[in-house]
């Protein structure tokens, strides 16, 4: 039998009605002559539950026991489905991460899953079950003890899933229903996409648009995982959602496949480093070790051996990366005349594989931000993304402009 | 190290206060120099809600499923409880019933303990953790799957336990102080029992004083754990709560310890039953296949081949024996005139191990009972209990006056 994985995230799972909708979905796709894994989240607002209760009782807790107690959620739904399912008759038994076993590395909290051995569950189905109902997000370390993959890791549980049982396709199910050119609640031209590349969806998901697991389009790109994202709210169809796959499989594109953002990024710059060759090093080896993640970086040209750098981090990290600069300062290890810090800006990005063979978007999209008089502070580029720090009371303008300006409300 | 097991029921640990509160009493056992295995329940209310959703998925559940969502309950609070202690600095961890491993029948919804090998946490101990922190209720099945212990199981784990780590002591922390003479709210002269024998408590337990699951006192009896009972919101002192211990380490003891009692009974009268060989089973074979609890029976002295059967039963399983009974006589198996069902009635029972030493007790008993003027309509006997059934508006009076005349207010 050809095996589908089914994702059904914590919206999707939110109560006992939702839990019977979502195994009509399962049972369709079982009527249809697949054997299906349906990969599980606790229902909506639990883990955040088990979150606030582990911080209460210990605010610098011991992941191990944080991973044993935030676990539990998933456990219930992967239950209750499995007995939804055989409530229609359909063979359904659920699985626990150490059942399986989900191995995983030991780094509790965001461990990362080394194999998924799938001669359990394959014997099962040998034996007439149709659905393996797992709960996702956790895993088994070599200690035997319960870890869980970060929040969000259950999309990345099951792209994981379906490389290992070599699935026809991995159906997200979540509250949107597809991947979009941009945000629909900034432009309401924004138009749902039918299908998307990989290294695409890679620079969306890590763009701030959060249909996906970043992880988890990283793991379905190097194992060519046909990923699909739909919302079980629709009306099942073949066409639903967004197909998340190769370059080779989308016909024609538009050259961006859409506008990202990004809205609470700070803009630090340090006024007249002394540029010395491992200057940059010296500066932003203790930002990482401060836990900064510092995004976008840009250093001047350098003049009477000075230079200015700046880069660009989450605002709430600004606290931390002054912190950390200032002292490496007074231990003399880097020496600057002033920090310079502005709150007030946000990232818009063009994203699109259509830009390794089409020049001038780069050029287009600067003439089309200075047409709306937006004065751009930093800029970036990767081989299939332009990215460019503005004034934040401009993005909401940047976004629609550059959504008409390429056109991404009409299809290529 | 010597060991002790500490139970803490649903109540005493349905709150991050409590579950502080309870993490307290386990660090003043380790600065006593043990090394303690902590057996945990599900924070109040948590299993019923789980428990709910189950019912409402599937009114016929799969037992397996139920198993795996309803035992999620204790995984929270073993992890809550181990951090609590990390916090306090004590060394602990928590363990699932898999992670031991807990083995037990594959029975589920009321497996039994096979065994409990005690290598993995004493290999901790050994390296320095002081507190293992298990998850009651819950097992491990041959298959691998999780098993539950049935309604009130933390106490049979916690006993298990005892038993498979040669614990010095077992105690049972719940929402009462100790096992009373008599139920408190009837009979306010109902007095804290400092002693109770195993054999008493186990009548007791099963007459319906809900302090303790049966099974945990049967698994006490046999490995002679000693078990002591006791609440978790008083101070902490070396005579609180009751100790459940050996007929020999009871020094002395009134010739009855406890008067228990059971509500909602139903007595049933088969009238005029042919009297012949096998009747008994053609009659209680039915009641056991359709799951009624038959209690007591009474036969009556037969004549011209005919007689009455009379047994008691909950009152909530009357409608289950009259239909397995008339479906019976339906299919020609039994043969009666009439079933006579009298549901008002009450079962009081007189429990001590001093009766195999004193005669007259059960003379006594009907004499106190008869003063009442209360009509004793069955009676049963064992070595150490008599219970009689009796119109249910004169329970509490007899509860009352039976406690008086055996002198229960005062100790032996």
């Amino acid at each position: 039998m050809p095996i589908l994985v089914m994702k059904f995230g914590g919206t999707s799972v939110a109560t006992i009605d939702r839990i019977q909708r979502a195994a009509k979905r399962v049972a369709l796709e079982v009527a249809k002559g697949y054997d299906v894994i349906v990969i599980v989240s606790a229902m909506a607002g639990k883990t955040n539950e088990l979150v606030g209760w582990v911080n209460e009782t210990s605010p610098l807790y011991d992941a191990r026991e944080y991973d044993a107690v935030v676990s539990s959620g998933e456990n219930v739904t992967a239950g209750l489905m499995a007995l939804r399912l055989q409530e229609m008759e359909v063979p359904a038994r659920s699985w626990q991460g150490w059942q399986v076993p989900v191995q995983t590395t030991s780094a509790h909290g965001s461990a990362r899953i080394e194999a998924i051995p799938p001669e359990n569950i394959l014997k099962k189905f040998a034996e007439g079950m149709k659905v393996a109902v797992v709960a996702g997000f956790q895993g088994v370390s070599p200690e035997g003890r319960i870890t869980t993959l970060g929040r969000g890791g259950s999309d990345t549980t099951a792209v994981a899933f379906a490389a290992a049982f070599d699935a026809e396709r991995c159906d997200i199910f979540t509250d949107v229903d597809g991947v979009y050119t941009t945000d629909p609640r900034i432009c309401d031209k924004a138009r749902k996409l039918d299908r998307i590349a990989f290294e695409e969806m890679l620079e969306l998901a890590s763009l701030g648009a959060k249909v996906l697991q970043t992880r988890s389009v990283e793991l379905a790109m190097r194992y060519k995982v046909k990923l699909r994202v739909l919302s079980s709210f629709e009306e099942p169809s073949d066409d639903a959602g967004t197909l998340v796959c190769d370059e080779e499989d989308i016909v024609e594109s538009n050259v961006i496949s859409g506008i990202a953002h990004s809205r609470d990024e700070a803009k630090m710059t340090l006024i007249s480093v002394a540029d010395r060759p491992g200057i940059a090093a010296a500066i932003f080896g203790p930002l990482a070790e401060a836990g900064v993640n510092v995004d976008m970086i840009v250093q001047n040209i350098s003049e009477d051996g000075r230079t200015d750098m700046t880069f660009s981090c989450p605002t709430d990290q600004v606290l931390r990366a002054q912190t950390a600069l200032n002292a490496a300062r007074e231990v003399g290890s880097i020496n600057f005349h002033d920090l310079d810090c502005d709150n007030g800006v946000a990232k818009v990005s063009a994203v699109g594989i259509g830009m390794r063979s089409h020049t001038g978007v780069a050029a287009k999209m600067f003439k089309v931000l200075a047409d709306e008089g937006i004065n751009i502070k930093v800029i970036t580029t990767s081989e299939i993304k332009i990215s460019v720090l503005i004034d934040r009371k401009y993005m909401e303008l940047a976004v629609q402009a550059l959504h008409d300006a390429f056109g991404l409300d009409k299809a290529a």
